[in-house]
C-alpha cells in the first residue's frame, strides 16, 4: 500500500524551472508534463500519449504554439489536454485527452494537486511568502533523493542530528543536548518543533554569514505542514537579546530555511531547498556562502538518507526503531501521514520510549 | 502469463552468423547454443551443460571435431545434442542430451522452432525469397530491442509514424494523412495494409537512392505474418506511374523491406531488418547509403520502444490506450497473436474508437 | 525458504582485516559491525542504530575510547553492544542495545556463531592448526563471489572441474578420469572425498614451486566440514614414494588448501581461500607465485559460478540436473546442507545417474 498521501498539495517545481517549453518530472508516482504557456500561466497534464503511452516530453514530440505534437504519430494536445488533431481522419474521437492538473504558482513556487481535481483549494495551500518578498534575499538549490520521503521527514522534524552529521557546517553540541518542545495543531494540520539555545556556539553557517563571533543566542522554530511544506524560522542574535514586545528584532538575523518534500515514487524524492535571509540583502558574496553550504548540509543528508533507504529494504519484516524524547515531533508528523493515507503509522510506538 | 506465441517459426540469425565455432542467442527465453556443421548444416541446442547448467557457449568451453566439450566438467555432446563423453567413467547415462530443436536455413535466415518439435512444419515457414536471389541487392542488421516484441508490431503495422519519429529520413506528411486499407486473411494468417500515395514528397532515404525528384507515386504495401516475418513493398515511381497488366513495372522501383520480430526474453527484442531493392544492384555507394539510413530509423524506433516499454512497466495496472482507424492493422496483428498465446488482445478494444 | 544454514559457525575474516577501527561485513544477510577493543579482543555487534537505523560502520559515525558513536544522531554503544548515551536526556532506554554476536579468534581466523547465541559452542569449531603455525607457510585471499554459497560447495567437492576449468593451471587430464572414493562421516559431520593420482603429470602450480618435475604421486584428499570450512589436503611426491608408517613422509610436499565458504546474502558469497605449505618455508618467491596462481584459479572459479547463479536465476521451476559418480562428494554435502536448513536437498536426486 502506497505511503503517499493523495488529495494533497505538493511542490512541483520552482517557478523559475518552467518556461514555454516542455518540461517532465514525476510526481507522486505520476509522470507530468508542464509548460508555461505563451500567456505565463503553468499548467500541467498527463505526460503520456492517450494513443500509444509515447511520453510528449520526449523528443521528437515538441511544443508549438502551445499546442504539445506526440513525437510518434502526431497526436496533438492543448494545454487543457484535450486532443485537438490525430493521424490520418479528421475527426478527433471525443475521449482523446490528457489528464490535467489543478496548479497554482505561489510564493515562487509550482504547487501541484495530487488526487480528486474537485477536491483541490488552492487557500489551503501553506504560505511561505518570503521565498518572493524584496525584503529577503533567497538562495535555494534541489536534489534528488534515493528515499522514501518520510525520511527527510524524520530527519527535518529531529534536529539534534546536526551536531553529529552536519558538524562543522551548522551542528554543535548545543543542538544535541537541548531539551525541545513539541506542540501539534491537529486542526490546521501543523507540527511545531522548537528549541531556544540561549548560549550557544556559533557554527561556521552563520558566523561568516552574520559576522556574529562567540556565543550566541540560536532559535530554532520548525513549522511543518504536512506532507510537503517544512519551514525552520532560524533567529541569530548576541547573547540576551530577545525580540522586542511588538515583534520587532533588530538585533537579530533572521533566517527562513524552507524545504519542500515532493514524493517523486515511492522510494524516491525532490528535496527542494530555500533558504532565505533579511540581512546582507543582495550580497553575492553571502548568497553564494548561504548557497554552497546549505547545499553541502543538503548532500549530506541525502547520502545519509539514501543508505537509510536501502537499510529499510534489506531489512527483516517487523523491524522496530527505538523512539526518545527528541522524535516526539517526528512522531507527531507520522502520526499525520498516516492519518492522511488512512493508516497507521509507520512502525513507531505512539510515544517515545521512556 | 507468457505473451510469447510457441509452436511458432523464429528467425534465429543470419546465415552468414553461424559459422564453425560456437554461437550463443536466446530466443524466446530459451538460451541456445548454434554451431555450423564441417558439413555447413546449422545445428542448434540448448545451451546448458545437463550436469551443473555451464552454458556450453562460455569459455572455456569449445567446438572440436563437431562436438562441444562443456568448460567445466568436460561433458561432450555431438551436433545432434547426445553426451558421448562424461569425466571419470566410460559409460554415459542414457538421458543425458542437450535439447535439438529444429532448423532451417531458407532466404538467407536461419529459422528455429519454438516448441513442441513434432509439430515443426518446414513448409509452413514464410518467405522472402528475394534476400537471398541475384536480382536483388540487400543490405541488412540487428539491433537489439529493450522492447516487447509486440511494440515493434504495433509500430510496423502503423508507418503513418513515419511522418514524426522519422521525419527527414521516411517520413513526409503524406504517410500520416493518406487513409489505409488494412485485409486480414486469418487462414494465410496474414495482415496486410496499404497506403497509395499517388503524389507525394520523395523524402531522402528514396531521392537519393533512386535519383527521383520532386512529387512521386508512393505505395506501401505491408504484409505481416506474425508472430515473426513482416514485410513492406514498397514501391516508388513517377506520379501516374503504375505497373503494366502482366504485373511488369518498368518505370518504379521496388523496395522490399524485412523485418524478423524475434522475442528474446518477454521484455526485449531481436530486431533484424533487411532492406533488398531491384536497382543499382551492386552499387556499393547506394548500398551504404540505404545501409546506414535504414539504420538511423530503425535506432529511431528502437530509442522510441525502449521508452515505451518502461512506460508500460510503470503504468498502473488496467491502463487503456485509445485507437483510430490508422490502428486497425495493428490490432488485426494484436487480434492473431492474442490467439496464437490463448488470450485475449493486450488491452485493447476490438474495433478503433471512432 | 533461506538455504542459508543458520546456528553455525562461519569464518567473518581473517583476523588481521580487524583492527581497533570500525569494519563492516554482511553474514547470512546480517550486516554486521567488528572492530579490535583496545584490548586486543575481535567484537561484534549489529551494524544499525537501534534509533534510526544509521549503519554504525558508516562515516561519520565513529569509535571512541571502545565506544561506537551513531554519525546521525549520536547514538553511543559500548563493545558488549549496550548504548551508554543518546541525545537530548541523561536517561539511556534499557531497551536500547545492539545484538552481540559470539566471535571465536582461532587458527588466524575470526568465527562468528549466526544463529541462538545460547547454542553456540567454540569446541565444535573446526580447526586448521596449519594456518597459524611457524611449521607452514600461508599466502591467502578473499574473492567476492555472485553465487549462492552452495554453487562453491559443488565447485570444491568436485575436482574434476579442474581439468577444464583450470587447465594449464593446477589441471591435468589424470584428475578428470582418476576414480574418486568418498567416505561420510554423519556424527562429525564431515564428508571426506579422495583421489589419489600415483602416475600423473605435474602441473604448473606445483612443478614451479615444489621443483618437481615429470611423472609424480598426487593425492587430493578432501575434508569438508558443512557449512563452511574445506579443506584439501594436498601430496605431491615423486612417483613411487608413499607415507612411512608413523605418518612421516620426508620425500613429499604437502600443501593445505583451505577454503571458508561464507554466505554473504542467499545469492553472494565471501570466499576466503589460503595454501599453507611445508617446504620452501618463508621464500617470498614461492609465496608470490602460489598466491598469483591460485587466485587466478579462484577467479576462474568464480567466473564460471557467478554466470551459473545467473542460468539458475533465469531457469524455468523444476529444472533438474543430471549427476553421476563423480558427483558423490558434492551430493553427500549437499544432504548435509540440506538436513542443515530442514528440508529436502536442492534438486538432486539421493545417488547419481548411473
Amino acid at each position: 500500500m502506497s505511503t503517499i498521501p493523495r488529495n494533497q498539495w505538493y511542490v512541483a517545481a520552482y517557478g523559475s524551472e518552467i518556461r514555454n517549453e516542455l518540461f517532465a518530472r514525476t510526481i507522486c508516482d505520476e509522470p507530468i508534463l508542464f509548460w508555461r504557456t505563451e500567456a505565463g500561466e503553468v499548467v500541467a497534464n498527463s505526460d503520456r500519449c492517450v494513443h500509444r503511452r509515447f511520453p510528449l516530453s520526449q523528443a521528437p514530440s515538441r511544443l508549438v504554439d502551445d499546442k504539445v505534437v506526440c513525437g510518434y504519430h502526431g497526436f496533438t494536445y492543448g494545454a487543457d489536454g484535450k486532443c485537438v488533431a490525430v493521424p490520418g481522419q479528421t475527426r478527433v474521437p471525443r475521449t482523446a485527452r490528457l489528464t490535467p492538473y489543478p496548479v497554482v504558482e505561489l510564493d515562487s513556487l509550482v504547487w501541484i494537486w495530487i488526487g480528486d481535481p474537485a477536491l483541490a483549494d488552492p487557500t489551503r495551500i501553506p504560505r511561505a511568502s518570503y521565498l518572493a518578498s524584496p525584503d529577503y534575499t533567497t538562495v535555494r538549490g534541489l536534489e534528488p533523493l534515493a528515499a522514501r520521503f518520510s525520511l527527510l521527514v524524520d530527519n527535518l522534524l529531529d534536529l539534534s542530528h546536526e551536531t553529529y552529521l552536519h558538524g562543522g557546517y551548522i551542528g554543535t553540541p548545543e543542538v544535541a543536548s537541548t531539551p525541545i518542545s513539541t506542540e501539534v495543531d491537529d486542526e490546521a494540520g501543523v507540527v511545531y518543533v522548537s528549541r531556544h539555545m540561549d548560549d550557544a556556539e556559533c557554527p561556521p553557517f552563520y558566523s561568516r554569514s552574520t559576522g556574529l563571533q562567540g556565543r550566541i543566542a540560536r532559535w530554532q522554530d520548525i513549522e511543518y505542514t504536512p506532507p510537503c511544506l517544512y519551514k525552520l524560522h532560524s533567529r541569530i542574535a548576541p547573547v540576551g537579546s530577545v525580540p522586542n514586545p511588538d515583534g520587532t528584532d533588530p538585533d537579530a538575523f533572521h533566517v527562513e530555511v524552507v524545504y519542500a518534500i515532493t514524493p517523486e515514487t515511492e522510494h524516491s524524492t525532490h528535496d527542494f531547498w530555500m533558504v532565505a535571509r533579511d540581512f546582507a540583502l543582495g550580497d553575492e558574496e553571502v548568497s553564494a556562502f548561504l548557497a554552497e553550504n546549505n547545499r553541502t548540509v543538503v548532500l549530506q543528508d541525502v547520502e545519509a538518507l539514501d543508505v537509510l533507504e536501502q537499510v529499510i529494504r534489506r531489512e527483516p519484516e517487523g523491524y522496530q526503531e527505538l523512539s526518545i524524547n527528541i522524535d516526539t515531533g517526528g512522531l507527531a508528523a507520522r502520526r499525520m501521514l498516516a492519518r492522511m493515507v488512512g493508516q497507521a503509522p509507520r512502525n513507531a510506538p505512539a510515544a517515545p520510549t521512556r
